[in-house]
C-alpha cells in the first residue's frame, strides 16, 4: 500500500509532498474536504485530533505537523533521492535551526498576508491594510536576513539544498505570484539567487504543475 | 571550553538548560542583557541575526532557536545521560510532532498570555481581557486534546520522556505558577499525572531553583 496523504490544505500539503516527490516515495493523496468539514468529522479527529491536515499514513504509522512529516520521509529514506538531512551533527543542527526560523520567522507573516488578502476577501472579509503593511514589514527584516546569510552560503543551512529550502517553497511560491510581491524576492540579489534555484527543482515545478494554488 | 550559553530569555533558555543537565553536559551562561538591547548590538547580531535568544556556541560551532538546539545537544550526545530522541525512526517521527505541537499549538496561547498578564503589566501595558479569554480557551482545546493521548501513553509521544515532554516545561511552570492557572492541569487527570511526573525530574526541579522566573 502507498503512503496515503491526508489534504488539501494549500501549502501544508504542498511541502510533504515537495519531500516524498524530491525521497522518489510513492504516495496518493487522500481527498478531504475542509469545505464539507470533513477535517472535524468523529473519523477523521482520530488521524489528527485537531482536525488538522495534512496527515500521513505509512502502513499503520500515523503522523501529522507537515514539518514533522518531512523529517520522518527524509529520514526513512536517506538513502533514496535527494539528501535532505546533511551529512553531520552539525550540518543537521543548520538544517534545524532554518527550519524553525522559517516556522517561527517566515511562514507567520506570510501565513496572515495569504489569509489577508488571497482568502479573507473570499469569504467576505475585509482585508485589514495595517495588518497587511506591517506583515509586510516583518517580512521584509526577515529576508534580509536571509539576504546576508546567502551572500555567503549557496543554500540556507550549507553548501546543499536540505529540508530548510523546501520547507520555504508552498509560502514562497504565493509570495512570488497571487499575493503579487514578488519584488520582495527580486530586490534582493542573493535571496532572488536562491529562490531561482530551488523553485526550478523539478520537483517543485511538478508539485506546483499537479497542485495549483486554489487563490 | 565548555558550551556557551547566551540568555537569559525566560522560557528559551531554561528548555535548552533542562536539555543540557538531562544530558549532563557541561555548560557556562553568558549574560545578556535585555533591558540594555545588548541582543541587539552589532557583535551579537554577529551571532544571531534576528537578535534573539538563547544562541549556543560550541567551540566554533554557533547555533540558535530554541528547539533546535536540544535537537543537535540530544543528537551529539546520543550516549549520554537521558536519552531523549527515541530509539526508532518512528519513535524519533512521534517526537517530532509533538515538539511541533508544543511550537504551534500549547506554546502560542500561552505566550500570548505571559506578555499580557505577567510582562505587559510591568512595561505600563493594560491586559486585553478578551485576548485573555481566548487565550485561555485556545490552551484548554489543546489540553483536551492532550488528555486524550495522555489517557493511551505515558508520555506525549510513547512510553519514554523525550525532547517532546521536556519542551513543554518552561511554559508549563509559568501557567502552574506566575499566571496561577494549576487547574488547567489539575482539572485534567492525565494532563495532571503528567505534568507532575515531567515536573518533578531532578533536572527540571534544578532549572527552577537555579534560574527562577522573572516574575
Amino acid at each position: 500500500m502507498p503512503n496515503l496523504i491526508y489534504g488539501p490544505q494549500p501549502c501544508f500539503l504542498e511541502r510533504v509532498i515537495a519531500c516524498l516527490l524530491e525521497k522518489e516515495i510513492e504516495f496518493e493523496v487522500v481527498d478531504v474536504d475542509l469545505f464539507k468539514g470533513e477535517h472535524k468529522s468523529p473519523q477523521f479527529l482520530k488521524l489528527q485530533p485537531f482536525g488538522s491536515v495534512p496527515v500521513i499514513q505509512d502502513g499503520d504509522y500515523t503522523l501529522y505537523e507537515s514539518r514533522a512529516i518531512i523529517r520522518y520521509y527524509a529520514e526513512k529514506y536517506r538513502s533514496k533521492g535527494t539528501e535532505l538531512l546533511g551529512k553531520t551533527i552539525e550540518e543537521r543542527g543548520l538544517i534545524e535551526q532554518w527550519l524553525d526560523v522559517e516556522a517561527h520567522n517566515f511562514q507567520p507573516p506570510l501565513y496572515d498576508l495569504v489569509i489577508q488578502v488571497l482568502f479573507g476577501p473570499k469569504l467576505g472579509m475585509t482585508p485589514d491594510q495595517k495588518r497587511i503593511d506591517e506583515n509586510e514589514k516583518k517580512l521584509a527584516q526577515v529576508l534580509d536576513v536571509y539576504e546576508e546569510r546567502l551572500s555567503k552560503s549557496k543554500y540556507l543551512a550549507g553548501d546543499s539544498f536540505s529540508l530548510a529550502d523546501l520547507s520555504h517553497l508552498p509560502f514562497g511560491q504565493y509570495l512570488v505570484t497571487s499575493l503579487g510581491k514578488e519584488y520582495m524576492i527580486k530586490d534582493r540579489k542573493n535571496v532572488s539567487r536562491w529562490w531561482d534555484d530551488i523553485s526550478s527543482r523539478p520537483c517543485w515545478k511538478k508539485v506546483v504543475q499537479d497542485y495549483p494554488a486554489p487563490v
